[in-house]
């Protein structure tokens, strides 16, 4: 039987084959993290933006329908001070008055991962755990890898990868600048050195001894062979799984993916992350250095996207997406995932 | 014989490798064209900084020593009508203080290929000729096809990739933001638009019928080999070349190359290239609204260029190189270009 050659990233994590689902909070939960398990890959539940009971919750859900590996998704960004927001506030007033919101309408924000979550950690025993912004302090960090989780810790930069296996990250995300979502730039803000994954991959690859996923861009058999090729043993899919109907997208957010481009946006957390093109963005520009530090202005911009959901205005909605988000293919999940595997296993060497 | 799998760039062009050795105008001439034909690759000289007999001479060296075929260079960029540079000059009057220039110094700037240039191109009859910033007008594309060389052209995104191919050309490059130089960008200027090699290459592949050649962040065989995978039948190399001893550039810029990182700025040329950070953009900034319209402001910086040159002070040079410019090898450039390849052919299939 053919089977994958490459067997770090799959024997770390048990999984039969090497494909994350990304974690996508607001865009992917239980229903797609089942189903991508149930193809073979590593099913993610987004943790971030969920309280300890719904993450309990969650997880006891796919425990109770999927039997494969599940990862647990955190982000351990350090919480700034509270700060004025009103000059934001009053940018945003006629979107919140076009929807009857009212101005002192607060909105859930990304938390970092803490004792409580933890302890969900320790209750729950998901078999990885993975981090968004670097990793959690130590002490957080031992109890996660005393409970038995492989820890895998996202890297945009060599430095950063190099960082996280010395603090004990057991896999390593390469996350490419055509990936959706926030990007995980931790150790250097500068923006202009994010790098493609063509260039980040093998370097990152070649800098660390602990297996590596590539992320960013990759929705097809091609992309995995070829990120397998760079020095990746594992993949993570994102915006593929978007068009599944799994998926938490409405037809509105899928034609939009298809339709347009994306681009870095700071103007719905506060953070840099990759988003499809949309009102918001066109009207108020992409990067705006009065936005509030991450994920503060979330706060502010979060109502709308909850009453942008409930009247089907895909418009306002963050719509996070990567650069190969046109491309996906609408099949269930998990028959996307077999589809993702069987498609790479068929690509061929360079030689004839 | 073990041999290229995908033949179509190999037949279009006649090479024995997949490798186009990229034009790099200040770093590469007739030297490195030389070594990389002899090793099997395309060899490319850059001509948008040369006289029409300065062509016709590095033209006729490269007939004299290399056998195989040959890439001439060309921008197609429209000439601005000339700006005010006053401000531009006033902000870079300390530098050309600090080498006792005198502020009226002229630089060469980078000329759309023209009448002239074309007459060349009949006397010389390249193989090839690659054009960045799309094409030239229909008569001088006319005129360039009736010679018989295999036109090629540069796309950053699958818009500009079928905008090309409408217009005849014969092979398409899809150049990343990995990639060190100018962004061949042509048809929409939002940099935020740009698209990392990963999520290009296979939209480009998929959207247009002729051969894609894959540029950005490619410097060794996995590379060569991931591109392939993409939908690539050809790769253009950079940044690899100039650790090789052909190469023009100094000790302290290859130095340069291995320790630092790059982005993207305007300050060089007026126009967006990927560049080694340096003194210049680290005390003006890498972006600059203020900027004369490429290729304007590389009037005032030229001369800064020369003079550091003859100073062999690497900080104010422009160091134009891509994402993967420090995993270059220095190896002889024929010798390089064999190892790319047996590298490449070495790649296995990502099944057991």
């Amino acid at each position: 039987m053919v089977g994958w050659a490459n067997r770090r990233f799959l024997d770390l994590v048990g999984t039969d084959h090497p494909i994350v689902q990304a974690p996508m909070a607001g865009a992917g939960g239980v229903e797609l993290c089942i189903a991508a398990i149930q193809g073979g890959a590593l099913g993610s539940l987004p943790c971030a933006m969920l309280s300890a009971d719904q993450a309990r919750a969650q997880v006891a859900e796919v425990r109770e329908r999927a039997g494969g590996p599940l990862n647990l998704n955190f982000f351990c960004h350090r919480m700034p001070e509270p700060v004025d927001d009103s000059a934001w506030r009053a940018l945003l007033r006629t979107y919140y008055e076009e929807y009857g919101l009212e101005p002192a309408d607060g909105g859930a924000l990304r938390m970092p991962f803490d004792d409580e979550m933890c302890a969900v950690v320790e209750q729950v025993r998901p078999e990885v755990v993975s981090f968004h912004f670097g990793l959690p302090e130590a002490e957080l960090l031992r109890r996660v890898k005393a409970n038995g989780a492989v820890v895998v810790g996202c890297a945009t930069s060599v430095e950063e990868a190099r960082w996280l296996e010395e603090r004990g990250a057991d896999a390593i995300i390469a996350q490419g600048f055509e990936a959706g979502g926030h990007t995980g730039r931790f150790l250097r803000s500068d923006p202009a050195e994010a790098m493609g994954l063509f260039a980040l991959l093998p370097q990152v690859a070649d800098a660390v001894s602990v297996p590596v996923i590539a992320a960013g861009g990759i929705c097809d058999g091609r992309g995995i062979a070829a990120a397998l090729t760079l020095g990746a043993s594992g993949v993570q899919v994102g915006s593929a799984y978007l068009h599944c109907p799994e998926s938490l997208l409405t037809d509105g957010q899928r034609t939009m993916l298809r339709e347009r481009t994306t681009l870095f946006t700071n103007i719905y957390s506060g953070g840099l992350a990759r988003a499809v093109r949309g009102r918001l963005v066109e009207e108020i520009g992409a990067i705006r250095g009065d936005a509030p530090p991450y994920p503060l202005a979330g706060a502010v911009t979060m109502p709308l996207y909850r009453a942008a959901v409930q009247r089907g205005d895909v418009e306002l909605l963050p719509n996070l997406a990567g650069q190969s988000a046109a491309r996906g293919t609408p099949l269930p999940a998990a028959e996307l995932t077999r589809k993702l595997a069987a498609d790479a296993l068929a690509m061929r060497s360079p030689r004839a």
